[in-house]
């Protein structure tokens, strides 16, 4: 059994907890998986993280080009982040012949094509198993286990942050601005949430997937992406009452061999396996022609599952490298889907507003969906006051091009005072 | 890309699930896996299956052992099922040098290690994702992606008949005896149930789930099995009160460096991530040192899901045969852990039975278990009428060994009418 060097750029959180792994399990992966992983090098701008864990200083450098150009490294092991430097320490280990492994959601997003093409090029393995769903196995199921399947739909929960907010608006009520506080209080929450809340996050993650799911690559800028600063604790009661809950999804489906791709809430019936997720728990939900349903659940993110899935992959790199079989699974991006237009989106809307309270109202407002061909589902009245009153429509299915010119009109009625929450109602 | 020519022994439902996805999809797998399988012989013994099948007759046989012997086939795929000729012809194609691809939970529980030894021997591969939880990828996850864990348990809902029936007894109050004859005229269960209602099937599948998660081989007849014959909905609305829900789970923990596997209904708080695993549907859950929790979830049985796994493994075994790495993971058993006495287990229990209706009862019942170091936790008494009175205790938690003696001493007490059901309380 050789002797598989490993160079790690970046002692951050996931990085810690590759360390930590490493540290304990070495003579176990050799032992039970055959191969012998070495940590020889890392890299990271602050040398007091190297300290705290440890390391001795001969292992330690600030300059990460100082691992990707030492010979005796097999496996880099990029935990930077970004679309950077972390871009081109990537491509440059991977022009140097090393194989990757990687957390890096936003570089495989973006730049998923040109980090695979490298790696194709100098024969070895690029494998990002971290990026999606902590340590939850997604991404290796899918090229493998269920290879033998036309995949019609992938989404998820694939955002902790967000799931853990509405799951305490959920549970107890709180709104928006308390459940950031305390979900930032708690650590899962950054000082600045924008990438989470507003569904960036989660819009890399399902770029990743569709690309997988579909064998055809669909990129960030692809994903429209709504977050959920605008839901209240009033639309979850709604939907509570109608038998639904929201969840921020995101969801990539195949529609008449094109690829429908998108990130926002989404009003989900209580019954889907989804809607009992909660916490900062992840699940990714696929539908095969085969397979039919599946779920795969876990932590989805935190420094010890992320590095789960980071080691999970070095093994099978190192494997791949006893084996003689590096470049082993590639891109499988083949086909080239067309990415369809949000506009183009048939499904059923949530609409909660505030009009004057007073007669022919409902009828304006329905008069002007009608007019654009949308059809009402429901309607819900409650409260009434001096402000005037609340309505929540539910459509049937509709275009939402169509949705959107409605409620543009209806916005500029007289009786309307206010526009709220629209919410896509999903039966998936 | 060379065609990697493929058996097909058994053409029962599983078998005409392949047949199918092969059929369709042979040229997808060309393009987007980059291996051409084509299937080039299928042997039953029954010729009106080929031909249901629309099998050319030059590519059916009714000897299963010319599939064996044709020197042209790289892959033979096992799906008659058992522990008799089934084994016989898995053996003779990893001895002829073919890989085998299986579905067969009985052989691979009672006889996985020979078979592992003879395909290394032979250095080919033996993959059976089909074997336990219908095409739910789990046996790939486990040994791929979750290999950087050491495993502390793994637990499952693997038989989709009992939760069917469970989860109509639950639902809709229907006793065992119905919930059977419906499974039954729906096709979830067969005509002579046992496999399934008596637990063994799941016993098949938590042996390998075990012996994969803790890298020590567990046998089938090392697990201790019950069924649910005895369930009936007074205990399910019973365990409803009280916050949880029974499934028949098949559970394996690593304890004290030990192997603790069984299977058994169980009651489970309806929180947990398995509870909400109704109907045909399968789960299985993995709790890692470093992943955390994590669940698998999909459909358990049926021709196309569990084909899709056979076609899933045929397509890494082509993959392997293409880059020439043939037996690339073999048995992971490396480890001898200990199989732990069942009467070892310390847990909480539930025991419903019939009492006079009498002063006194309650504390004799309650002095027999403190005899035998026996705390009770809870108790419940509903109804009382001429033939007595219904009492559920539900103990804190203590030894098997010391609640099976109590329960012995207790049932000979004069007070006691008819010992109920006792089904085991976990906080898993």
């Amino acid at each position: 059994m050789r002797t598989v060097r490993v160079g790690l750029i970046g002692l951050g959180t996931v990085g810690s907890g590759v360390v930590d792994i490493l540290d304990r399990h070495r003579e176990d992966f050799a032992r039970r998986a055959g191969v012998d992983v070495e940590l020889v090098r890392c890299a990271d701008r602050d040398p007091a993280r190297a300290e705290a864990l440890g390391l001795p200083a001969s292992a330690f450098t600030t300059d990460a080009t100082e691992v990707i150009a030492d010979p005796e490294i097999d496996v880099v092991i990029e935990l930077i982040g970004g679309t950077g430097v972390a871009r081109e320490f990537v491509l440059a280990a991977l022009a140097a012949g090393k194989s990757v492994v990687t957390a890096n959601k936003a570089l495989m997003a973006a730049h998923g094509e040109e980090v695979m093409d490298a790696a194709a090029a100098s024969g070895v393995d690029i494998l990002f198993e971290a990026a999606v769903g902590g340590g939850i196995p997604i991404i290796g199921p899918m090229k493998h286990c269920l290879v033998s399947n036309e995949v019609e739909s992938v989404m998820g929960i694939v955002n902790g942050t967000t799931n853990y907010m509405l799951t305490r608006m959920a549970e107890d009520g709180l709104d928006y601005a308390d459940a950031l506080a305390e979900a930032q209080a708690k650590g899962f929450a950054e000082a600045d949430p924008t990438a989470d809340v507003d569904g960036l996050d989660a819009a890399a993650k399902i770029a990743i997937l569709a690309s997988i799911a579909f064998n055809s690559r669909v990129t960030l800028e692809q994903v429209p992406a709504e977050g959920i600063r605008s839901l209240s604790p009033a639309d979850i009661e709604y939907a509570r009452e109608m038998g639904y809950v929201i969840k921020l999804l995101a969801i990539a489906r195949r529609i008449d061999g094109a690829v429908d791709i998108r990130v926002h809430p989404t009003m989900l019936r209580a019954s889907h396996p989804l809607a009992a997720v909660n916490g900062v728990y992840n699940a990714i939900y696929v539908v095969g022609d085969s397979v039919g349903e599946t779920m795969f659940f876990g932590e989805g993110a935190g420094s010890l599952p992320a590095a789960s899935a980071v080691v999970g992959d070095l093994i099978e790199v190192a494997r791949h490298i006893e084996q003689g079989c590096l470049n082993f699974v590639g891109c499988t991006c083949t086909e080239h889907l067309e990415v369809r237009d949000i506009a183009d989106l048939t499904t059923s809307y949530y609409v909660r507003m505030h009009v004057a309270d007073e007669p022919g109202v409902l009828a304006a407002v329905a008069g002007v969906f009608g007019s654009h061909g949308v059809s009402i589902g429901s309607v819900i009245q409650k409260s009434a006051d001096e402000t005037g009153a609340e309505i929540v429509y539910v459509t049937h299915e509709a275009s939402e091009r169509a949705v959107r010119a409605a409620l543009a009109e209806v916005e500029r009625l007289a009786v309307t005072r206010a526009m709220g929450t629209v919410i896509r109602v999903e039966d998936l």
